[in-house]
């Protein structure tokens, strides 16, 4: 079948992003193993440049603009990770970059996103959208936007961080992703699939926001409201477009986890495995560890997508 | 000059290690490397068993004990991470651990030497000498007693981080390693002097507790009452006999740090790096990120030795 993007592109991100985004550590815990019963890799991306994934997407679907575009710049709209991905992303490529935020987004998000040099425009998220506001401005200044998911060399970029796991670990009975808007997902079957064909790929959403298990019982893309979750890089909306066709073609299963077993993880990483991991970088290893599905003896990689986490909050979680 | 141990023991002791110590990770961070005006390297120790560097000098102490002394078991005494990292080498080994921990030890570190399969002997931290103890038991049972910093098998396994650190990194101007009883600036002097005779090696002690410092200016071992500090690693009243002569032979420079810049580089690694690290384990970043030495423009390595901390007290910290 013929996607958007091939494991050929995301060969190519690979080469794009090998000096510039770090291969993150994979870590094992004899503790996660034991409780597990299962021998668990997860793959770090908490440690990748802003704390999470999301600047392997960003960086290739720079890298890929024509000099025209990167010289007229590009525009995000978002109040998480991919806002500090597109912006340090753009730094490193010396070109200019505007990031529609919220007036209310979190203080060290928006400093973050202006130590990287990115302009900031704000927007009171309760009277207008966002995105009719990016495309606005974009046509206006002739900025390229750069989508957080539903874009082919989005989704090819976020596809390199489980093939550098699967060329670190080997062999895999299984491998977990978090699942918000579908681009590690889809990124990740296209690599998984095509290194380890037997593999069984599993998504994971937060139980509040379980749209792409809606959306695949109907065949069709299912919005819903915005999700309340702690895990707030995933509570999206709808799945991407082209996200969807990958994810309806080769995943094995989506699953879904409630806030409470996120807080545990957290805690377990912090105590355990000593690393700060976000509630979304959470999703992935919860369902494994509170074993929603049966993967007794198997071999897992999980992807641990980011540590962006307020230090009040988290420890507010820890106390 | 000749010293209890050496750099051929290191490079054993690095092969007895291979593959039963984590070869862990060396972090950079951009915003650490700007704010220091250096180039920093982290040696993550607190991603070793056990959390900590302690595990090194512990499991090449018991690989290096005779048959027969492995038969009738180990002993040791602390209420830390040497603990633990004593009952995690005798299991690997598969032989008996006694350690002798006092009756208030911190509840989860009692847990952790349990779950390890050691026996616990427990004391009055108030009426009683645990070196006594240990001795007496030692003594009694025939169980070869494994110290925490002064012994050469300790050193050489400490020493092997260092090793690693350089061999990935190279060249490097500093490197800057958390003291206490003098394991790991000894092993570390080591393998650095070694390997880049041009190095430069600074210690750092908690301020409350510079006995080395003074040590060194008397040109005796010199012993403090316990020193009150968050850096409960570190809290030695004396370095060890063995590690001071080489600690006086090769060190350049001793500082000291207070409480403050402790918690101060705690939230920085956890807010930024993602990273746990225990108020020991700050001591070489607080030292290099406060400017207590000018290394603008340097080359820096920098041990991170351990992220053994409660939660709840890290909790209030990053509060």
């Amino acid at each position: 079948m013929k996607f958007c993007t091939s494991y050929e592109d995301i060969v190519q991100a690979s080469n794009i992003l090998k000096t510039k985004a770090v291969q993150t550590p994979v870590f094992t815990s004899r503790t996660a193993n034991q409780l597990s019963n299962a021998t668990l890799y997860f793959k770090c991306e908490n440690y990748q440049h802003v704390g999470a994934f999301k600047f392997r997407g960003a960086f290739n679907a720079i890298a890929k603009l024509s000099e025209d575009q990167k010289k007229r710049g590009v525009i995000a709209y978002s109040s998480g990770n991919h806002a500090q991905a597109v912006a340090y992303a753009s730094k490193l490529h010396n070109i200019p970059a505007l990031i529609v935020m919220p007036y209310d987004a979190p203080k060290i998000k928006m400093a973050a996103t202006k130590e990287y040099g990115a302009e900031i425009y704000h927007y009171d998220r309760y009277t207008e959208n966002r995105e009719t506001i990016a495309k606005t401005i974009a046509d206006d200044r002739g900025l390229t936007l750069i989508p957080p998911y539903d874009h082919p060399d989005v989704i090819a970029g976020q596809g390199t961080c489980a093939k550098e796991l699967i060329e670190e670990v080997g062999e895999l009975d299984y491998l977990f992703v978090p699942l918000g808007g579908g681009g590690l997902l889809a990124g990740s079957l296209l690599s998984a699939k095509h290194l380890l064909p037997s593999i069984r790929v599993i998504g994971i959403e937060p139980e509040a926001g379980n749209d792409v298990q809606q959306s695949l019982k109907k065949g069709e893309i299912v919005e819903i409201p915005t999700p309340k979750s702690i895990a707030d890089g995933a509570v999206t909306t709808h799945v991407g477009y082209h996200n969807f066709e990958i994810i309806r073609h080769y995943v094995n299963d989506i699953i879904t986890v409630p806030d409470k077993p996120l807080i545990e993880m957290m805690k377990f990483f912090a105590e355990r495995m000593k690393m700060i991991v976000e509630p979304t970088g959470c999703l992935a290893a919860a369902a494994v560890m509170e074993k929603y599905l049966p993967v007794r003896q198997k071999k897992i990689g999980i992807i641990v997508s980011g540590g962006n986490v307020d230090m009040q909050q988290f420890a507010y979680w820890m106390g």
